[in-house]
């Protein structure tokens, strides 16, 4: 298996606490990128170190800390409890800015963690709009206006479950379900070293398939 | 001078109606998009038709209004007034919608309202980002994603004073200032039919300069 520096934005997050210590597991070296770099404790081995990163500055002063990285993993979001101006300031600026941060710092794989329904209006739950429109305008940037080495992962609604290790990955069909962050995070994992994942978009529920199975068959 | 047939989204706002009676002076066929008819009066002489236009519907249903306009004009906004969640949902995403719905119906000429600053983070202010990112969206997403012919208006500071019929326009220089809305709308009723608005970005403030010679000037 392939080691590699991986940068992982919102990695306080609820997925990423789980991301950046399944990634430390699998031997990668994982900056993991906060805005109060308090938030997370450098692992003893080495292997998880905490980098100041503010989605409020602007993409010149984002890139030195991605720089040398050989992934981005944006996995920030603003949260329910905040309002929509974060969400835009956030999920959405937030996200731009690191593509182009990360377009600045010569790293080409850029993953991002999306939600199922983002690419279909006509699905967006009316109290989750906002989020979706975000989440939506980001995903566009990333898949239109960059020259990045993306996937766009949408995981459907999000659970704080065991993971199970099995999926079901869609790129065309938009099936409801639900998936545990435990195996989102796992999904992620795959995709930061797996060929198959690259240029990609594709929805991720719970399901029958293993996860690196479902990954390389992508 | 050439009469045409102006679609302005956003009709029954505070720049939206002093254009459709410029407009309509002029001697244009204007239909006066708005949520709610009931908020446009028809005139007497024809030249001003309210039409039913919901930014909240999705782009095939905004589509049929359209047809058969010669020019969009996108005026429309959520206002101080209402949350972030309606600057995303109004903003960007319905002002991204209007393009889709333009290009649905085969409309070419779409010119938008902006804001002064739109194109540069550095120079948001702290308290109108979320408002500066909904507008920086939406101006990106004509200028990349579609193949409409633009024009993105950048107004200053907006004032309710007199308009002066005089200008100062900028391609290149972010220029602080402030305008009147009477003006803004003096300048979009230019723009509509001047071919030197083309595939044009312009920062407008007041200044010194007639408003008829300022446009065919850039």
């Amino acid at each position: 298996m392939v080691i590699i520096k991986v940068f992982v934005i919102g990695a306080h997050g609820q997925i990423g606490q789980r991301l950046i210590h399944l990634l430390a597991q699998q031997g990668h070296q994982v900056l993991a990128g906060v805005r109060n770099p308090d938030q997370i404790t450098e692992t003893e081995d080495g292997k998880i170190t905490p980098v100041n990163f503010n989605l409020e500055d602007l993409p010149e002063n984002l890139a030195p800390q991605l720089k040398g990285s050989d992934a981005i993993i944006f996995t920030a979001g603003s949260g329910g409890k905040t309002g929509a101006d974060m969400t835009m300031l956030i999920d959405l600026d937030g996200a731009v800015k690191s593509m182009q941060a990360a377009e600045l710092a010569g790293v080409k794989r850029f993953v991002i963690v999306s939600a199922l329904y983002t690419g279909d209006r006509s699905k967006w739950i009316k109290s989750m709009r906002p989020y979706y429109a975000a989440k939506f305008y980001a995903d566009e940037w990333l898949l239109h206006q960059t020259d990045l080495d993306y996937t766009i992962v949408r995981p459907g609604t999000l659970t704080n479950d065991e993971g199970t290790g099995k999926v079901d990955v869609q790129e065309t069909e938009d099936v409801p379900g639900s998936i545990s962050r435990d195996d989102v995070a796992t999904v992620i994992s795959e995709v930061i070293t797996s060929s198959h994942a690259s240029h990609k978009v594709f929805n991720v529920i719970s399901g029958e398939k293993l996860i690196k199975k479902a990954i390389n068959d992508l």
